[in-house]
């Protein structure tokens, strides 16, 4: 075997270039790779996207054979390639950064390259004899980066939002279940740090599980409703320019069946080339989660501080040694580790609020970025809540008795008993208790203000951690 | 009348103050202003919040009435005194600063005292006659700032919604006519500001117009939404303690009653008391809907540009004068006025992002900072946008024959011709034109490559901003 | 009088309008009044930047007298009415939005305007009367908005930030103080919320002392370093075309005598007329001392948590009634304040990032912005650093007993230990206390692991808080 | 072999692990990995950062053994590995993730136990036998992760703002080299995108120029000013806690010559151990200059933008083929690309500022997300820099043809005129000029306003750049 055959030569307006024969990819992929050597992050390190590239070229590819623009040979071999890809195939022949100038055409040119030169092995043809199969004549028929990059974008993140709402499907239950085992633990409730009313720990849980909840409804509507209206078909500029006025119609219904997603147009498709405004909202809901998985996080944290100088009223399980220099120390890794995941979260927003500011007039050229960003953020949250849920909340155990302790220390309970006593007695007997450190209920019992029964009624838990009706004497 | 007179003194946890008589805000009003002298903006600027706050006051009168927890005669005063303020009275006794700590006590205590006040003028009382009808005792029964505040920021921002909502529509409108008058004008689309295709002048302003309607409309769901789950009932930590059981659902139906919106509700007053999640999705989306009109901003600067050296296809309407020293020069003063906006409120998000992750346990402490911020951005951006359509885009005329001339003299037009001469040739062409400086059409009619007539048939602009079936020769 | 003479015409590009002749602002401040409700802030509300801009006109018109380009006559008039302006007079006729389009223009012109009309007063002739004394002719002789602008902001901020020094200095002093009388209180480090080993709670307020020292010490240096660099003299775009070649030199020599800071000419005019760089670093420095003050405000709130459930080292001085419904309740209303002023800065970071990045060419239009979001942050931060200082730190106590009981309940002190005991054993009597509750120093001596007065010695305050030399048993 | 001999076991706080024998690292890495699969980007991806990790374990090492705490041998052998992994080696072993809880102990053992079982193959022993030489007890000697770890973070910064410095020194040469070359040309300078007043190419691109060694100037004093305070000797909590007074001074003197960097102690170690103040002005300092470079790329983009229907002043080198549907187009990718990088630097700059505020009493358990995202800020900075230069500014050319042409045609030259004309006839005859098309000069000499001998001086390109004297007619 002779040098010369472990190459081959590819040729683009720039002129000819050596490729090793085993790629996959071609010139134009050579050239950003060449070009970007920004992020070290490449398209196919987010298998999401690199499957939705090849479905939305498996659409195109249906949609050209049914008008009879690609005949059934190269149909054939084009959409056997993509399926590979779907599968899960040659995702390493995917290796333009993600950080990209040209507005996808990198990302695009090495879809079109790799499947191309894929389906021209299953026509038992060499790799870059385009004459037979084309790139861009033929994988990327009808279409235009700027319509088939934007609509992978979409379908990738769709494909992409379904581990995240099962992560967080499985954290509010398991919220849930530590609600329901912490129910009967009674505990103080803080407000601004301060001693507030008192709760139940099973309360506190419960919160946090509806909170997570809430924004896994809210996702399950939004998130397709945002990203299901795509350009494809509307190709350079969304005016359509040089398509067949038939395509636009199959080539979705195409993409819905392949995808299984409820893809549809966009109703301008000018508008929907260089609009991200969907984007940003998509950013601002996965922000919005992070965000208060964050401020979970930080509860965890407080409630768990200590051993001894802290809270301390619940205990997160020790996942590894906490210090090479404090011996027993162990600490709340887990969540600090979800507090950062939201911050890189809350940075990469305000990174894809810069990019979609910058859209001129028909396009967005910051697409790349608004792209890598959102895949980034949705895959940390995903792997961050699976995390948080496995590695620590499942784990958590409570501190009955120092929480029982710390209500009865506390001068918050006397709020309770300010429709019986009166606010002037309890806020003087308040301060009693903080002048004198003596507890609320000793007070009260030596200035014979309650009954020791109703006293002890009014303290119940049930009936201080919700609504009630006067209690009578 | 004796210099005592001109004063009254109250009197709190801290001590006593003189204040003067013809004040109706109270001693802990008057704390909050010495205490945060910081942006200088006080609530009272912000009339729709004012507004929502005495319209929960209100509700909250009218739940106690009906359940015989306030009399008549208070009942009355107080709800007099509410809706004096709902008509706009009164609002310069609101003084407190919007960046405060305290998580709104401030606030909804500067409101308790100036109702409470004015309720006992309505009763024939002196201001500060506590004993007859008491800002906490009374204006605040069943509440907590806890619940009282959330919900009045809800309200309020539900009513600051409905003229951006408004003006939206205007601009969309606005921006639809524009795209009608300009319907005819073929020019050339750019991609990356490079030459691209053609489309017409109608088709860029429809595509703003409907990026306008579609943020509209989004917005007319999701804000109410996001923004009708109050947790007014939940008191302090929403646990409800100290509310009788029945005060919740009453105090929401007179709510939504005095408020025309339809709030109901949280699912969880715990959850509620504490998440500032509704808000940073808010942000967002108001976030999302600036940065699509900083775009349309950008858009307009540049295709006003010139008006010799730059693109120069339209022309904005002149507002002021532009330069002190360059005669005759004009500027897009509004369009980038708009961006600015856009920025601030991008800033707002921002700052919006790190007061939501800081709450802790039951409270966010931070709230405060974060209507302040929210008002703030509703607000910017309906007059923003109001100002964009009445001072800008009303007046946009067009330079029919400078975007003629662009398409005629363009290179991309070449595009159009790849279905007929193939992109072989059209690449050839596209060079030929750009090394020698003659035009598309001049090249392809000298190498006789189509004739006449299909070559005027395809460059008819119907034929290029449109999909279509391939025409024969 | 008749009707008439209460008004006045002035004429522009656009034509002509009718003023109040009361007003010192003419036509093109009026003009932009019309255009910009935006923020609803004028720049009359910043003192120092209009002061900054009367300096500006006052250096420019000395330099232009200087260069024989200004008669006497004029040029007192106009320095005159400078003056007066520089000693505060009025600033209520600067009126146009601090959000404005026109990179500046209409600030600039409001300046020229309000001056030329009192100096024409000065002149004895009427407001108005611009044949005599005109605006732009003689007001903003050889300037344009573009330098004139741009200069004003700097030697604006350089008078804003002497404040904001002054307060750093006084907040670093009392927070020295309060190390100096906490030195002698023994308490528990923390590290992730977890205990950890001892310090002093004075060596905890003397670490937040030095970091406001290390503020404040480079901020004496960088901001001057930063803004000094001044481009007057380059006039439309940094080229000076127009101006007189003597001019820069002398009116950035009037600029130093008369601002008393020492600017000078910024390296490369033309850079200098669009670059936002220096404002960028500005903010920058702004957000880190902020964020710096926001982080000590959070462990004032940690250690001051409580009464009875929390930390509860030190109290923060009460400041206002904490609650409505919570007797007693008092809250760290504070440094929650100071806080959300760092999240506000934060957020005003964020626009500008925008506005830097959006400049173009020859000039950064949103300059308008970047001015409004740092002047802002200054004049919070400055107001946000008193506060801080005088309401809260001044006031805090400690509370010693409970900061050396938590000490010794402490498991942390084991650390101690360490190099006498072992790791093993360390570790083993580490776990048994938290197994049985029990106390470190009482496991130590039940199993007579040390000398009890070589544990007492060990123990000692002072060995633990420093690096120490092995002690001997 | 049989298959045990394959795996060894390690033990910790949490038991005993199974890890395959050819592992460097230990348990805790082991642990670490398990818990964090976040990023996907582990910390050896980093390589500035592991040498810098190796550099303090060898000046601890170093200074231990001076102090008679560590022997010869085992010195001998950490040290040794230290210096292999300073030259590259064995940076596969570093294996967490750069986001991970825990203050950076899972980094700082990672090191800890590669480090050491590297040693113990110096010394001959197996790795894992950790009773020869251990991870903690030798190579973490005197250390904590709380000092060892944000001074390694600070020395790999040093290292890693040497390319950036290099790449920015390397694209000002080129800046300015380009502006030679362009000196000759005049072109229209431009403000808010309308035509202002003429330049030359040269002189935009010597701002260019200016505006990068700006930058660098201040990046070589401001970068080391901040980085080199350091905290090591400071242990725990900055206490010193258990380590030898002399030890410090002897580590860090190590340190500077280890390292090449004139590291320095810190002045308050507590402080600095919590502080991340130095970072958050570091982040700052790199987003303005990438902000500067961003506006740079788009005005290569403005400038460059065509070839037909645009300003098209200057040609970018092709780099790649621009679009699969449009023939011939080329588009300004590396701007593009840079501009990205400036969006994600900015994000970066808005998630470190969300984990510097985040920190908490001794500690910030979110310094690893600062780490993460200032080397990865550095980094792209730095390759973004090097591709601008190579990729794009150096191979631009100019059009001085249609730059002239555009200068000729323009209205803004009236501007040169005005001093000999007046305002007046100039503003008529800018206003006439726009209105009928013709040029400036036509209509100067079609009415004879100046003479064509100085209407020639005046419009000399280098009497309209610059400031100059009158002319005399």
């Amino acid at each position: 075997m002779t040098t010369a055959a472990a190459t081959r030569q590819e040729k683009d307006l720039l002129g000819v270039r050596e490729l090793d024969h085993t790629l996959y990819y071609g010139v134009q992929t050579l050239r950003a790779r060449e070009n970007f050597y920004l992020s070290g992050r490449c398209i196919g390190e987010y298998p999401d996207f690199i499957k939705a590239l090849a479905i939305v070229k498996h659409a195109a590819a249906n949609a050209n054979h049914r008008l009879g623009l690609l005949d059934s040979a190269r149909h054939g071999a084009i959409t056997k390639a993509c399926a590979e890809v779907i599968d899960g195939a040659f995702h390493d022949a995917f290796v333009v950064d993600m950080i990209q100038g040209g507005a996808g055409t990198s990302t695009n040119m090495n879809a079109n390259e790799v499947l191309a030169n894929r389906a021209l092995e299953h026509l038992g043809e060499q790799k870059g004899s385009y004459g037979r199969l084309h790139p861009n004549n033929d994988v990327n028929l009808s279409q235009s980066t700027n319509d088939a990059y934007p609509t992978a974008i979409r379908v990738g993140l769709l494909l992409a939002h379904l581990p995240l709402l099962e992560s967080l499907c499985h954290l509010a239950a398991t919220l849930a279940n530590k609600a329901q085992q912490f129910g009967g633990i009674l505990k103080m409730g803080r407000t601004q740090l301060q001693d507030a009313v008192p709760m139940t720990l099973g309360q506190e849980f419960q919160a946090m599980a509806d909170t997570v909840s809430a924004d896994l409804e809210q996702m399950r509507t939004l998130i397709p409703a945002t990203l299901c209206a795509v350009n494809l078909g509307g190709t350079a500029i969304g005016t359509g320019i040089n398509a067949d006025p038939r395509y636009q119609a199959i080539a979705i219904e195409e993409l819905a069946a392949l995808s299984g997603f409820p893809v549809r147009a966009a109703p301008n498709l000018i508008a929907a080339t260089s609009d991200m405004g969907d984007f940003v909202l998509l950013s601002g809901l996965v922000k919005r989660t992070a965000l208060r998985l964050s401020k979970i996080s930080n509860d965890l944290r407080l409630l768990s501080s200590g051993p001894r100088t802290g809270i301390a009223e619940i205990n997160l399980p020790a996942r590894q040694p906490g210090s090479s220099i404090m011996p027993g120390k162990v600490n709340p890794v887990i969540p600090e580790a979800m507090n950062q995941v939201a911050y890189e979260i809350a940075g990469n927003d305000a990174a894809l609020t810069l990019a979609a500011e910058a859209g001129q007039l028909q396009l967005n050229a910051m697409e790349p970025l608004i792209a890598y960003k959102l895949y980034d953020s949705i895959r940390l949250l995903s792997r961050a809540v699976r995390m948080l849920d496995r590695e620590c909340i499942e784990g958590i155990s409570a501190n009955p008795d120092r929480c029982s302790a710390l209500v009865h220390r506390s001068i918050g309970i006397v709020t309770a008993l300010n429709p019986y006593i009166g606010y002037e007695n309890a806020t003087r007997i308040a301060r009693l208790a903080q002048d004198t450190g003596r507890t609320v209920v000793e007070l009260v019992q030596s200035e014979q203000l309650l009954s020791n029964a109703l006293l002890a009624e009014i303290l119940r838990p049930e009936n201080m951690v919700a609504p009630r009706s006067p209690l009578t004497r």
